[in-house]
């Protein structure tokens, strides 16, 4: 079978041209379809109209090896995704029992009631491979021609559906169409810019074909996806796992707080969890996104026992205890004020280790000459306390000035972690 | 000139193609020109590559009267959005010394060196129309062929220069080429479904073509476009006055917390500067999303003074003196705690108004008969306290759980500050 090299994603459904919703799927089909090797070259979304439609694929598959479409699976007259790929390939369509039987009980599961309507979702076209759905009551599908060397994926728009059929199947299906194996690993990286972790590493970076390093830029994290093509699976993970090494031992080793961690919050929940460590927040400017990164992460109430946002000065006095000399003395935008919010937070809710935030998010200052985006990040465990000063640019919105400063203090207790012994 | 009705959305950038950014540009992009009354037909988004920029170009321009592109105006050798398009209508570049001068400015203002490639981007194709850009270096262009009745729009990629260049811009001279004025409100609605909504003003939806009425769906809000076109912006202002009072005479009336309000948590920071009255937050399963959410606010801290993350049953008792008989007899996941909540918050920060969240958020439970989704909402005031319980499903994810917590509980904040008098 010829290699699958290049892809196409075609996207239905009129609410993505309405503007009703963001086109997600076709981001994460792109990061998927690039670790399996597969150079995206366009994406198209269009409304649920056949002849838009059937235009869109004959255009995507005149150039592409590959087109992965979502949406159009559903049940109602007009999704007709499955029909118009099939009329491509000139398949009929024939009932699947499989499908049928699976969409019968996902039914009895939740409790819904099965239309006629539904039973449309069981018919494929003929040799299409079919992907059971887990998440919902659209099976998945693929049709391959091999004289052509064309494959069309059918995907259902939910990202809740589309994400984990995606990994769970139809990347092994993608992967089982080639002879060698792929895999990739994420290091994740923070306090450090993009182009200074480019500098750090560029001799490694342009020097290596296999594995090869990419990296990802977003909202003051940079992540480096290494990816390692081999014949095992065992041989590729052990040249990602080489590669990794060789990066944590230049200068960018200081700023990895993980690999395959999935996000700073996560990392900090995992950390505490194996220390068996507690931690509480204490947050000003961002107002609670601290806590809510935490919280977000399922399980954290294992380790994070609560927090205060304090907007005022009278509250951080109140409930943390900062002292109104502190207060007077240097002004709540301080390290001094900084480090009082997390020593109170710690004491006050008896944590090993406490973070807090406080700073000028804008648009206006506070009437002193600190500029906005001025942010000052404090820790404080049993060891003692500790405060990073952030001069984040005036010119950067609100929204950006509390998410990185939040960052931050998920990067500190991190750090305050890792030199705490366990309990 | 010939009126424009159809448009295509062509956003170029390589880093779209590999999923690094999801592509927001389309579905903004999409929303606004339905406001303006133009269908959107397909999008489409290109890597950094002349020739398939080229034939998407083509492709896009053979059907609709419009298209609007992101992307490629940078100073880079690679950015080709604008020569792209100049060969397309045949128009040689010339140096635009207004751009040039404004580049000259910001670069001096901002601070940074100007390179010579930026002067790149003061090169504009003949007899375009230029959009100045205030937030960024890449001027905003149109090119309009008055004999094949196209045009096409070209704006930078990154949505902090492309919307508001839309807004302040691209949308009035869009609207200054068709001789009727387009009005769009929007209805905000929270705690009735969007198919509860269409049920009850089925009518009134079907019955009228000017204005429309078009219903959007979002984390269990719904909010309805109300558009009207008229000869007159003032005329067109009060058929969507009129539309509005029509609908809030309705059942739906009850679940309006405002028109063009932004959201639920700009609507009650509004409320209560308006009323000057101040708040504060009890949060449990939420863990900060909903002081996050107010927060994000510019200029919120004139109303809300702090809240607190309590996340263990000992630190409600020691934050906000929720009693442990009361956690003992009923559970923390209960309506006397959210409503003891509430209270201590209240009473603790000094405020007005407090509101609290506690609740499962899953995926696992509390050991106890209480389903994952089970939450109570509970708001504190002067004229007493008062709660609400939401049962959603366990199916849902723990984000959704928390959002949806989050927005009633603003919602609740928003109807006890609407019952208040003014400080």
């Amino acid at each position: 079978m010829s290699k699958i090299a290049t892809a196409e994603i075609l996207c239905v459904g009129t609410e993505l041209l309405l503007g009703d919703i963001v086109n997600t799927n076709a981001a994460f089909l792109s990061q998927r379809l690039a670790d399996l090797g597969i150079s995206v070259y366009r994406h198209t979304a269009v409304g649920d109209n056949p002849e838009r439609l059937k235009a869109a694929l004959a255009a995507a598959l005149s150039s592409a090896d590959l087109v992965i479409t979502s949406g159009g699976l559903g049940p109602t007259y007009d999704d007709l995704t499955k029909e118009t790929v099939a009329a491509y390939f000139e398949r009929p369509m024939e009932l699947d029992r499989h499908s049928l039987e699976r969409i019968k009980t996902y039914f009895a599961k939740t409790g819904r009631a099965m239309t006629k309507n539904n039973e449309k979702q069981a018919m494929m076209p003929v040799g299409a491979h079919i992907f059971d759905n887990n998440y919902g009551t659209a099976p998945a599908l693929a049709i391959r021609d091999d004289v052509k060397n064309k494959t069309v994926v059918m995907l259902p728009g939910p990202p809740g559906e589309l994400i984990p059929l995606f990994n769970e199947m139809v990347a092994p299906y993608l992967q089982s169409q080639s002879d060698s194996v792929l895999v990739s690993k994420n290091i994740h990286i923070f306090g450090m810019g993009e182009s200074a972790v480019e500098d750090k590493i560029k001799n490694i970076m342009t020097d290596s074909l296999n594995p090869t390093v990419a990296p990802y830029c977003k909202e003051g994290e940079v992540r480096l996806r290494v990816t390692a093509k081999s014949h095992s699976h065992g041989q590729a993970e052990r040249m990602c796992d080489e590669m990794i090494s060789r990066i944590e031992d230049t200068e960018v080793g200081d700023f990895v707080y993980g690999v395959d961690v999935g996000s700073l919050e996560n990392a900090l929940v995992a950390l505490l969890k194996q220390k068996n460590l507690t931690l509480a927040t204490a947050e000003s400017l961002t107002g609670g996104l601290i806590s809510e990164a935490i919280t977000s992460v399922s399980g954290s109430s294992a380790v994070f026992r609560g927090g205060c946002v304090t907007y005022t000065n009278e509250i951080k006095s109140k409930l943390l205890g900062v002292s109104a000399q502190t207060l007077d003395a240097h002004g709540a935008v301080s390290a001094e004020v900084a480090m009082e919010m997390a020593r109170g937070a710690r004491l006050k809710l008896d944590t090993d280790i406490a973070v807090s935030a406080t700073g000028l998010a804008g648009p206006d200052g506070d009437g002193t000459d600190t500029p906005v985006g001025t942010v000052f990040i404090g820790v404080s465990t049993k060891n003692g306390e500790n405060y990073i000063k952030l001069s984040l640019s005036a010119m950067r919105s609100r929204e950006y000035i509390r998410l990185v400063s939040a960052k931050n203090a998920l990067n500190l207790a991190i750090k305050a972690a890792q030199k705490m012994t366990k309990n």
